[in-house]
């Protein structure tokens, strides 16, 4: 793909490194996904302008370690003034840019520190690099987030490529996650829309951390035309597969850099009445404090799990309800007796956990993924002021 | 009041110490209010039962130790069988008592035990000590939680006394709170019903520990009608202040005894559109894990805040919102300069704290109280199998 992309240490950053990322692609067909959270940030604020006004883009331009959020007009004016720069060092249209910011809230961006930053980053642009780009939007991430995978239709090779970073919202107030991927298929701009929509509910917003949705989220797909395959309606769930595969690599990734976490755990949630309702009753275990804490204690406490549930105030006979820990059956409808200690052994012994609850009511699933609730998630969060 | 009360030590506490409570007082008029989680206990599977065909009861029967939750048919029929024996040794109908458990979910009762108990308990009769009931229904609490408070009206005293337990859902899988309150005025039961609704949402609904909803939590009041008070349309504002009050203690005791809580956090939502609106907004700050962190590290940390509500996707207009930390203004549509080591030192310094949020959407408002997040949570949560 003929991606470039330009890096450069602006200082925004406390530990010096890189902030400052400018991607620049041919005039490429893209879909733009946005955090819910009213507070959204200025440049949430500012891209959902430009989705309004623009079918295509060529380039984007993101700052780590300041998410420009709760910074009023100035703030705004501030995710404009991005775009401004960002345009003029390309030579292209401000609208044809789009801005991002990640890091702490509610302090007003440093422009000498940025306009500088972006300037140096536009004036040496590289080929795409995964791993640097990743590196240059992370914040408190632990690792950098990348995947890649390429496709094949009618004997074309196409590629999807993504990076991602994010670990909860974070230390301190460090605005979640932001992921961008790009392809080089041929698509319209519908049917782009529908295969992104598709695919961050099932990765992106199936995520769960900690419970708290950021200010800045933001998920981008950017699909450049280079490659000889056109999607159309008798290709296009090939191509969302894989862009799944990508999107999904890069959630699970963010899940596992959860603040302190020490498991990846998946949630599966089948025999649902509806996808919201199976959806929802796999979010309402991730996001309970009581069950993540037993993730990380090792303890197949399944009453946490059912209680979880429970609280959704869903009418589900739970004397029809199975649940799953790994292989181990560890309530039928009723309490049973199981092996209590195996249990124990595969929590202790695996780094990937996988959980199957049977509802009994229907024949829709949703799969959700969380990570356990340890010491670290509050050291990280507590104690950036001592 | 001529309430009598017993206690015994039937051996399902794995301390040891009281785990049966009796009491029994003169035929009275009672309200119940029970958990909505869909995974309710046995006891509160027949207690509703008792609800739909009684309007005044004559005693209670409560076991702390096992929760009796998750235990299927078998569970309902050891709840009955609970009141069969209550009813027997008192020498009352079976459609008179109520009973309710506490402890662990998924455990059948040991019901040679648990008869064992109740017998002894209703032989050994005494006078209502509040603390020594607090003690007999108490889980993982860390204090006894017990209140009382007098009233005149028209110059006649009247009495209001209350007993709690909980202390977040716990561990391992304690089933949270169970809440008692005893008065001496006459009433009907409407009118109480109607006090009981009006006190609930503002005291029990308003608290959260750790978001997690248990399948026993109950609070019931009972009016004897011993005292020459009659509560009617003029008197019943006061009586349900009086009650209030009484309720009001309780729920905050329940809150500083939150897991690991080092403070008591008393959120006030102010010019909401709606008293549902300022209520949800409370809750979203009281249920934030960034929040309650950073209220445990001590961090005036006032974007954690807003972007918890900025989560509920309400239509706020957040350039218009103030938020207070006790006495510091944080935010005022905008960041604003605060003195923010002496914001630290008020957290640092108390152990009850305010925040004071005006949304500028309405005259509505709301009180949320919630504990802060540290270690001890994770350690009490997900240490118990080691």
């Amino acid at each position: 793909m003929n991606i470039k992309m330009g890096v450069a240490k602006a200082g925004i950053k406390p530990s010096g490194d890189y902030d400052i990322l400018v991607v620049k692609f041919p005039l490429s067909v893209y879909s733009a996904v946005f955090t819910q959270n009213s507070l959204a940030a200025a440049p949430v604020l500012y891209d959902r302008l430009v989705c309004e006004i623009q079918d295509r883009i060529l380039a984007l331009v993101i700052n780590s370690g300041n998410a420009n959020a709760a910074t009023g007009q100035k703030g705004f004016e501030n995710a404009e003034k991005m775009v401004e720069i960002t345009a003029e060092c390309l030579g292209l249209d401000k609208s044809e840019v789009m801005v991002f910011s990640t890091g702490v809230i509610g302090v007003q961006l440093p422009m000498d520190k940025v306009e500088n930053g972006i300037k140096q980053a536009c004036q040496n642009l590289q080929d795409l690099d995964l791993e640097l780009a990743a590196r240059a939007i992370s914040t408190t991430d632990t690792f950098y987030k990348y995947y890649e995978t390429t496709g094949m239709i009618d004997g074309e090779v196409f590629t999807v490529k993504g990076i991602a970073k994010g670990a909860g919202m974070i230390h301190p107030n460090m605005a979640t996650m932001l992921a961008y991927i790009f392809t080089d298929v041929k698509i319209d701009k519908d049917l782009l829309d529908k295969a992104t929509k598709l695919v961050v509910d099932r990765t992106f917003n199936s995520i769960s951390v900690d419970g708290c949705e950021s200010t800045n989220d933001s998920f981008v797909v950017v699909a450049t035309g280079e490659s000889k395959v056109e999607i159309n309606d008798s290709n296009r769930v090939y191509f969302t597969k894989k862009l799944y595969e990508v999107a999904l690599e890069l959630a699970k990734m963010i899940v596992k850099d959860g603040e302190g976490a020490t498991k990846l755990i998946e949630i599966n949630v089948f025999q649902a009445s509806s996808k919201e309702e199976a959806k929802k009753v796999g979010e309402a275990i991730a996001t309970s404090n009581l069950f993540k804490t037993a993730m990380f204690g090792n303890d197949p406490n399944w009453g946490r799990i059912l209680s979880a549930v429970g609280q959704l105030h869903l009418d589900i006979d739970f004397s029809k309800v199975k649940l799953y820990l790994g292989d181990f059956l560890l309530y039928n409808g009723e309490p049973i007796e199981f092996d209590r200690s195996a249990a124990i052994e595969y929590l202790k012994n695996n780094k990937e956990i996988v959980i199957n609850l049977y509802l009994s009511r229907g024949e829709q699933e949703w799969t959700f993924y969380t990570c356990d609730l340890g010491y670290k998630y509050v050291e990280i969060n507590a104690e950036y002021t001592t």
